[in-house]
């Protein structure tokens, strides 16, 4: 598995800087201009608006949807599903990240319901992951909804439902810039253009993040130059830095995070 | 005109510089910081409120208004006309950056409007441009707009129906920055503050912007170090570089694009 | 009063750093990224949402309230007293930071109502500050809210309407920087849930601020480097930089601004 995914992520770039899939991106605007970013740094293109009548255009279109829940806005919600239906009718995968949903109840009880729309991923972090199914196991959450789910952390894990893989690439400087978590998604989406095994795609762009992070923190001096490099980074990622600094964690192999 | 253009885009950043024109800027979420960014690099300052009952006071006291219709919500597309009459009432030059309407059909017939308005400049891309004026010739645009339209690309083109210049200044990482052409458009704007000839101050901040552009790329690792490098040049810009860089295409001197 | 300063804004930072305080953030759209940036480089935690059904639970459970006017659109304006009053339940202070208040009358008389409502601190430049008490001494501006004022300039000046303090650090870069206040402001509020003595806490935070942007200029090679190289300052800032850079101006002891 470990060299598999480098393999795989490898591969995925190559196609993916050749393809320049479309991404639409609903998501915080705190995050958006990273995000963009960021997209625009793997190869891919975005596009961000939330008007009501040009959603469906857009998001229809596209690629890929990111359905992103950071500073949710009754405006914002309010397109979310005509998104994720034209994004269905064009048989489209999309990717939901419902951000700090621990955080807010009626947050919380929306990405509930859209979980049952038949997103192709889902990206959250333990306590969000936990706010969606409370209680409820990763593998089998990811089982239930017939989807991967991915709990990212200083071990990310990405699972779905039957297999299971753990990715200790990373670095901390990786916290402290905004938008870092909600980018990483949105570059998730892109990956999920390219392979049809979602689950592999998942673990594959979770790895690709990671070792940007690591590249990143080499010549970073804090985390403004950190933002700038990790840029750089996903630019210049290539997959024999893929392979050598891969860190799968196979302890997870056959268990549950 | 290439030795002209590099002289004339020196003598604007000198006056604006002395002068720091304040630009308010309609623009999208993606894009503001980044704008903002740039209009202070360049030494014009920037405001960017769309609050409709804020927006005439903002619009009505800037040196020039830019109007960008990305990711163009009901609320912001409320207070544009608003504003452009602000800035008429006033006689400040406005911009048009028809951002992306060639993708959303209800923002191309708006974009088709508000260019019936009396714009002191027109900017977009090839696409946008086409979607503005099916068909149309872009110095036939110009000519009946009243207007200068520049078309921007590899070579960018820009004419006022009668004359026409094509500069090939800029670098392919620009395409990988998000609100590149957006923040281009409200520096151009700036450049309309201090030259009364709106052809050769488009013209003047398109080869700024590219040579820029150039400038950046010299020590840029990619998107990210080229986004900041690209404010820091901006900032640093002088009329002996502006000069020794100009690449005027003289193929499109007498012809059309 | 220079050594303690000093001092205190040095513990504070490692107080600070322990503890990663939350800070919500009402603030606008063009400083939402830059203002979460530097709060997580100084080592506090950010939120930003201002949607209606999630202001309280967000204001309420943070550790400090920022309330930035800027860009101020009808739906942010909304929830402003919604937060306020979350804050307040909670016993957390807040701080007031009107930006551009001096160029829309309407936000303008918005500012004067929201200072009568107990923020534990005021800061903005020093036409702003005219703009929400046109004539009136800063310092018994102070007195009469019973809050801490600052007015930010060449020299900053804090007072509580008794004690008076001017600090001089900083660097002209700054003025170069969008989101630059702002974000100095949302620090400001992150010091505030330090220190109980608010005047030394604000003074705190405007020195550092100052010694960061001092630190970042010195490799700055225009202001989208510094923008970069400030984050990194924040990050790194410890005591014996600021014991070694402050600049407390004494000639403001006994007297106004």
């Amino acid at each position: 598995m470990p060299a598999r995914l480098a393999l795989v992520a490898g591969e995925i770039l190559a196609v993916l800087r050749a393809r320049r899939p479309h991404i639409h991106c609903i998501t915080n605007s705190v995050a958006q201009a990273y995000t963009a970013n960021a997209l625009l740094a793997i190869g891919a293109v975005p596009s961000m608006t939330t008007s009501p009548d040009e959603i469906a255009a857009f998001a229809g279109s596209a690629d890929a949807l990111l359905v992103n829940l950071g500073t949710l806005e009754p405006e914002r919600r309010a397109v979310i599903r005509t998104a994720i239906e034209a994004a269905a009718a064009h048989d489209r995968p999309w990717l939901l990240d419902p951000v700090f949903i621990d955080r807010a109840p009626t947050r919380a009880s929306f990405a509930q319901d859209l979980a049952t729309l038949g997103p192709a991923h889902i990206r959250g972090n333990a306590g969000e992951i936990a706010a969606l199914a409370p209680g409820e196991d990763l593998r089998a959450l990811a089982a239930r909804l017939e989807t991967v789910v991915a709990a990212t952390g200083e071990t990310d894990v990405v699972t779905n439902g039957e297999r299971l893989v753990g990715i200790a690439n990373g670095h901390p400087l990786m916290a402290r810039v905004t938008a870092m978590g909600c980018a990483g998604a949105a570059i998730t989406a892109a990956f999920l253009t390219v392979a049809e095994d979602h689950f592999e795609a998942a673990g594959a762009a979770m790895l690709a993040l990671g070792v940007a992070g690591e590249i990143a923190a080499e010549t970073a001096r804090g985390p403004g130059s950190f933002a700038t490099a990790y840029l750089d980074a996903l630019y210049g990622l290539e997959a024999p830095e893929l392979a050598a600094r891969a860190r799968i964690d196979t302890s997870f192999a056959g268990g549950t995070p």
